[in-house]
């Protein structure tokens, strides 16, 4: 087990090699914004999903008023988190900002929407990689849930593993797709602009011309909701500030610009490329798909190599989520509010329990919606804009309460872009509710409520195990030296245990629970032949089980003097070479121990027996014959001999003349 | 946990409750029997399944010489077991008589072959008793597998309470069925000759009549192998001779033979129905529903009636294994040949582990073959056979070697038996291999291979642990009393552990495996202020755990001086009240223990902590907030301070003018 550990994990790192890599502009903007870059490979799908249903051909119309909305509402949350940026130079995530200027429930709520966040970009973004490889090779449709389990499975490997020492590495795919998608927009707007070309009308596009529905206003709000996943993954430059150059806050900033810049031009190209190549949506091949397919030209080497850049980006975007929440999580398990296994460092000096929860979490998902990816999304957005609308109010409080210059001004801007994103959360939860939405709406207060319980509980740990107590317990040490050794059969462990114990204590006590009167007659003859030397205790049990008799001789006997004092229990403990040897005992002493523990004043000595599994090894056949026919078919052969007498004894009176006789 | 535990399963019985309930041969008829009657609710469709598609509207004709092809292989076998039942009064399963009569290796072929089978019989009897209600009720078709595993859940929990005591319940449904298919094949020939009813012909039947094939020897053998179905459960009374009343052996043969009679007029009834009601088979209606349906009238209360009773008998048959599969592996078991836990009776008497063994493994049976259960009989037979020829090949043995008065003829029956059902097991093995037998062909050696690995083990333990290799280790007392006490920090838990540790020893060390500076030098500062009294090891860790560096201290250090020296190591264990708070603290001490534990001579000492659940609670929500703000964000303040400060420096250095200041 071990060593497949080590094969695909790695040597363990030492604490000291912990780097902090620092990272410039150039490559700073590939792995901070993989996720808000590769939203826009299913934002317009998810738009037109809404639409074409109900409006036809006239979708590809309302498509540029609802990109050009979500750009408003971009560049409002981009001037926002700038000020969030000069604020929180060391990074300020919502969970802090919100937690140091909102206080503990508002914290919570950003943690426990975040969390979900992460997973589901997880969940999602592994799904849209694959769904692009599928787009260009559809034969693999059928294995679309194994392949993003696949994914998946590789990402957390290399997350285990470390995979930020290769940061470098992974500005490769960013670039490689932004320069794709800007090639492909630029040549899908000269090809139609200049050179006149014709779209494919397929016939799907056709029987759109047929269905001219009516606008509304809940539509175009519908439209509105499903294209803001654009906006997924805007917060995480705010968040790693710290991994910048100096002058960290400033290139952080111009990252944040630059994000900007990047997602207006392929968001905005992609949904006028949209309308004029007329995609459909909702079916097996994605938007970005098709558009390549049109421009590029189908089964160009050109779109495979959109469609490669596409997952590899979507991949990217995933691998994000597994790099910042396991951060995440340690921040609240720091403070107590998680388990704190989650804010210990691996093997290899990574998250290692956030990485396997987050991996679980997001596999559970792609099972459960079978690998459709518009079935998830609906659960996606409500958890960004509760954090967005979080980390704005923290903000213009944080001004209120500093008056630092320019206060005002600065809390307008997040305060506009908290009442914008709170509005677009209300419109979202609303009319995404039914379509998912409300798995989300119980699952966060769910699981603020678990982070509570668990700081409830830490804090009860922590003020239990105080020394301002000043409980100093002593202990009457005569009691404490009262062992007593739970006796099954008298063997080589047993006598292990006993010549132990006598090293600590002269007061030993054996004890043993008979349920059958055989074994019991064994064990006192065994006892006394090799002279054992201590007394034997033997309790009548009614029950098949030796741990309740065992607890009741301690503790309603005159055993001890006082409920005050410790007494002892001394158990042999089998473990064996081969793992899957410890299936195959009883586990008698793992369930004595773990019962008597549970009590306030019994201390448990574990003696270790170690089985060896090459012990005699030359001789094991015979050993295996001699014990499978000496000791366990010891009564059968005795039960065949009676038997055998038996009917001996019937065929001689049946048949007196008969000669023959056994 | 133990409550709902207990609200289940009922309380425990004391051992002296368990009960040897005899049955005179009315009530163990239905009991022994139900398996074999039940079979021939499916025997007859399975034979159409494989003649029809070929041979049309001549599979009926067919039917009937396959039919009585199956009954003559009966016949010989009902003989067969008559002997077997004289020899073995204490019952006969195939596992047993193999071991006696033919060794080790046999035997275990047996045992893996009835597991598989017994597993089969589960998953089979539940699957078609679910087909009978999907029958009637088709809307209930989609709801197949829920439904199956909803009635193996109730079997399993009834089992585990010990279903045991109300047998006499038990004989209700197969009576009740006995007589309802009676009735149905009564009146269904009355109807036919008599009254001259004229058979639907359904579109289906129409369409046989057009399909005429050639009658091959493989087709009639597979029909021949599919058919054979009918004959499993047969075994059953042989092995439950033991719990008929005086005189057992004869009371048990007389119940055979009744067994015989039953399965002749039913299943050859119901192939006679078959044939002149024009069944087709395959489809979403089982073969006696369709007679039922022609006979009593589609949707009469009789029709309805017969469906029921068909549900309650293979209810009735799943149940058999149910009681059978875990008495199999407890003689197993206690053969060392599978894990012990299945020699041990549970709370209720019931061997408790082979229920749940047999319900998982049959669940999981039921859910990969989604309730299909012509995909799952191809599997059955070849256990069944495979039992009944070693069964036959003992007995043969067994007069060899005994040369009982008239062994010839009797070696010769039981010789007939084994070479037809042989024969039968190998026609079997060749016309089902590609349809789903290759499984059980791979699974049975593979289960009899893991039998054998565990007995090894066993036997290795036994081996190791007895006394007779006159090795009785003694220790030096000196070293045992050097005691390790692991710190982390100080806390309440380590000062009652040391405590604990004073009254057994004058020798003890506190080791700290140091992983953060600030935490050392807190931990030494508290260690000096509360007058510990006994010396503080601090070892600088390279990586972030404790173990290796404690294990590395007392292995490689001179602390112990020969290695032959037992050392101790003292640890305090939390233990939460609620349940789920121990999977919120680390769990090093679990892991420290456990692996200090798999070292010769390593001694560990448990000293429990409780945490209490409702300590304090009055205060809690003061205590919450104290703790949060105190303790958890002490860093973080004291990093707001610091950055404030940098903030208001760097605003007066940029707004020299300005008058607000912080």
């Amino acid at each position: 087990m071990e060593k497949i550990k080590r094969k695909v994990i790695g040597e363990p790192l030492k604490s000291s090699q912990i780097t902090h890599e620092k990272f410039s502009v150039f490559r700073g903007l590939p792995i901070l914004s993989s996720d808000a870059i590769s939203s826009v490979a299913y934002a317009c799908e998810e738009i037109l999903i809404v639409l074409i249903p109900v409006m036809g051909i006239l979708s590809y119309k309302y498509l540029i008023y609802v990109t050009a909305a979500i750009i408003a509402l971009l560049c409002i949350l981009i001037f926002s988190y700038r000020q969030t940026i000069d604020s929180y130079p060391k990074g300020g995530g919502s969970y802090i900002v919100s937690r140091e200027n909102l206080g503990v429930t508002p914290s919570l709520l950003a943690g426990a929407s975040l969390t979900t966040d992460y997973i589901l970009t997880v969940a999602v973004s592994s799904t849209a990689g694959v769904a692009a490889i599928t787009s260009a090779f559809p034969a693999l449709l059928e294995f679309r849930v194994p392949l993003t389990l696949l994914i998946i499975t590789i990402m957390t490997v290399g997350n285990l593993r470390g995979v930020r020492e290769s940061a470098k590495l992974f500005s490769v795919p960013t670039y490689f797709f932004l320069f794709i998608s800007l090639l492909m927009i630029a040549v899908g707007v000269i090809k139609y602009l200049i050179y006149g070309y014709v779209p494919v009308e397929t016939a799907q596009v056709a029987q759109m011309q047929n269905t001219i529905g009516d606008m509304t206003l809940f539509l175009f709000l519908r439209a509105f909701a499903a294209g803001c996943t654009a906006l997924t993954g805007i917060e995480a430059v705010s968040d790693g500030v710290a991994n910048f150059k100096a002058p960290a806050t400033k290139n952080a900033k111009r990252v944040l610009s630059l994000l900007f810049l990047i997602v207006v031009i392929i968001f905005g190209g992609v949904s006028y490329l949209s309308t004029i190549y007329h995609t459909t949506a909702g079916g097996d091949r994605t938007v970005i798909s098709q558009i390549a397919g049109q421009v590029f030209g189908q089964n160009s080497l050109l779109f495979f190599v959109m469609q490669f850049a596409t997952t590899l980006i979507l991949i990217m975007a995933a691998n994000t989520a597994f790099s910042d929440f396991p951060l995440l999580l340690s921040f609240i398990a720091k403070d107590g509010f998680a388990p704190r296994q989650f804010a210990k460092r691996g093997d290899r000096l990574s998250f290692s329990n956030g990485i396997i929860l987050l991996a679980v979490a997001a596999a559970i998902l792609v099972i459960v919606f079978k690998g459709e990816n518009h079935l998830m999304l609906p659960l996606y957005a409500i958890g960004v804009f509760i954090s967005f609308t979080l980390s704005q109010s923290g903000m213009v409080m944080r001004w209120v309460r500093t008056k630092a210059p320019g206060w005002k001004h600065k809390a307008f801007i997040n305060g506009l872009g908290a009442t914008i994103t709170f509005i677009t959360l209300i419109v979202i939860s609303i009319v995404k509710f039914k379509h998912g939405a409300w798995v989300v709406i119980i699952l966060i207060p769910s699981l603020m409520l678990l982070m509570k319980r668990i700081r409830r509980h830490y804090a009860k740990v922590a003020r239990q195990l105080s020394l301002d107590n000043n409980y100093f317990p002593v202990f009457n040490s005569n009691a404490a030296k009262r062992f007593i050794v739970p006796v099954g059969a008298l063997n080589e462990a047993v006598v292990k245990t006993i010549n132990y114990a006598k090293c600590l204590s002269d007061d030993i006590t054996a004890f043993h629970a008979s349920t059958d009167e055989e074994e019991t007659a064994k064990l006192k003859e065994k006892w006394d032949k090799y002279e054992m030397g201590i007394p034997l205790i033997v309790r009548e049990v009614d029950y098949r089980e030796v741990v309740n008799p065992l607890v009741d001789f301690i503790e309603n006997g005159n055993f001890r003097q006082s409920k005050k004092d410790m007494v002892t229990v001394v158990i042999p403990q089998f473990n064996a070479e081969k793992w899957w040897g410890n299936a195959l005992h009883n586990q008698t002493a793992m369930f004595l121990r773990s019962t008597l523990l549970k009590r306030r004043n019994i201390a448990v000595i574990s003696v270790p027996f170690i089985i060896e599994d090459d012990y005699d090894t030359e001789n094991m056949e015979k050993v295996l014959e001699e014990y499978t026919d000496k000791e366990c078919f010891k009564c059968r052969d005795a039960e065949k001999a009676q038997e055998k007498k038996c009917e001996s004894e019937k065929t001689e009176q049946t048949d007196k003349n008969s000669k023959e006789s056994n």
